[in-house]
């Protein structure tokens, strides 16, 4: 089979970027939402990010081009109708997916492959609502434009025939399809991820070192931008806290206590304007930081 | 006090790239090693770094004059004379540092700060030995010109006025100094850097992704040259077994346990030819690997 016709359910900031992705190459996508606040939303992300990807010479085909191959929509049936594959973005509420996969795994036709973009729940939790386990996999993306790794990982009723389908599939959208053989929470890179931010946690809560000076550490032997604590500001300390919180051990424990005391104070990082650093200028883009 | 004159002790990889910057610095070194073998080593090393260095246009003096900064000496007395700072880079081992901090303690002036750059033991293993434990400090480089990073880390008996002199003293050999407030193996880097490769090392025994996917999958989301098993290559497979060996979890005690598998074979990284990639032209380096 050949994938051409994508389908993506939920018009948030991954679902879009996923879509706007697959237009960009080549694909008929459909996009779903249950508002028109999220689809206007969506539309105007697509043109943001079209925008900067053309001003930089990265586009093949003007921007109209590109925005007329999706399909927005407010409408189960005809989001998915003809779709080969659907991607569901949905938030991480596993009842939520619940009934959004029995919803669409009726609607969709046989040929269609399911996949979820779920962050740290599993495919197995899905497949069988979806009524078409052996179609259904996780698939999952990071951002897309500047991560760009897609991790294909199948639950033990995947078809396995399904793989190297979703890894030419992911390829095509300009990614890296890595596989996770088994079900894993986090699939490869969260999961590195989260040990090394715990790790950082833990010498700040132990006292043994400040944010700043961990954050120096990892930039400068590494040669990265920011460090573990400019990393949680990015992807928001109410979400860092969620995963920690979850966890049984005691640095966790201490670190997910320390996370909330910022949380309490509104500081959830750079989309508040405050986390461990300040925004729009934080300590760590100033090249002093590191000298 | 001014720092002026420094005496490195051991003359291995580290301890002469301590020594060089030092003296690319602008400071008086001595540099003492036990053979003539290990000192014209040192003296190798440093010629092909300034080599490099120079052609890179990184130099503001000839490299002649950088190296008539240098003394090379296999006599302990004359090594530490008239140091102000003394950095002991020996083997890795506690007694013989205990040891090499009997004699350097004895025969260093009163002045003398006495540093050790020891990567996992702690300096109050060595403080009370040297006879002067609070002039005793670790003060720990990575690699020097690479990764820029120097932990200072105090025992709870060292003078805290050692601490803005030893920042300072990092600062003019053009590294970043970071604060460990509390003794803590590993610093602050290698702690982050130990739990990421023990957090790839559990992916890959559990059987969850292959090498190069856990790499690909650091690499392209963080943009680096390298991931986890390219940098245990780097590191040296038999280093990270005596470290992953030490540690009491389950998935610690099954990295090791296939580490062990590729030093059995003398497949030791890089410096064999051969460790989870072959070099010198390893997979992750061909930019096919991240298509």
């Amino acid at each position: 089979m050949e994938i051409q016709i994508v389908s993506i359910i939920g018009a948030g900031t991954l679902g879009s970027r996923i879509a706007l992705q697959a237009a960009i190459s080549g694909y008929q996508v459909s996009i779903f939402d249950i508002t028109d606040k999220a689809l206007d939303f969506s539309f105007e992300t697509m043109k943001k990010i079209l925008a900067q990807l053309d001003k930089g010479g990265h586009l093949k085909e003007n921007p109209e081009k590109i925005l007329s191959r999706v399909y927005f929509t407010l409408d189960p049936e005809k989001a998915v109708k003809d779709a080969d594959l659907i991607n569901e973005s949905v938030t991480e509420d596993i009842e939520l997916k619940k009934k959004v996969w029995k919803q669409f795994g009726e609607l969709a036709p046989e040929k269609t492959i399911l996949t979820t973009n779920t962050s740290y729940l599993l495919p197995s939790m899905f497949a069988d609502i979806s009524g078409k386990p052996s179609k259904f996999c996780a698939l999952h993306f990071h951002d897309v434009f500047y991560s760009r790794v897609v991790d294909i990982m199948p639950h033990p009723g995947t078809d396995p025939s399904l793989i190297p389908l979703l890894e030419k599939f992911g390829r095509s959208l300009n990614q890296v399809p890595v596989l996770v053989k088994k079900e894993n929470p986090g699939y490869i890179f969260n999961t590195m991820l989260l040990a090394l931010i715990g790790a950082a946690g833990k010498l700040l809560t132990g006292e043994v070192a400040s944010v700043e000076d961990i954050d120096k550490s990892w930039m400068v032997n590494f040669h990265m931008p920011m460090g573990p604590f400019g990393i949680l500001d990015s992807i928001g300390l109410d979400t860092a806290w969620h995963v920690t919180k979850s966890r049984e051990d005691s640095a966790s424990k201490a670190f997910a206590a320390h996370l909330k005391t910022y949380i309490d104070q509104g500081k959830l990082g750079e989309k508040t304007g405050e986390g461990f650093y300040k925004y729009p200028n934080p300590a760590y883009k100033d090249p002093k930081f590191i000298q």
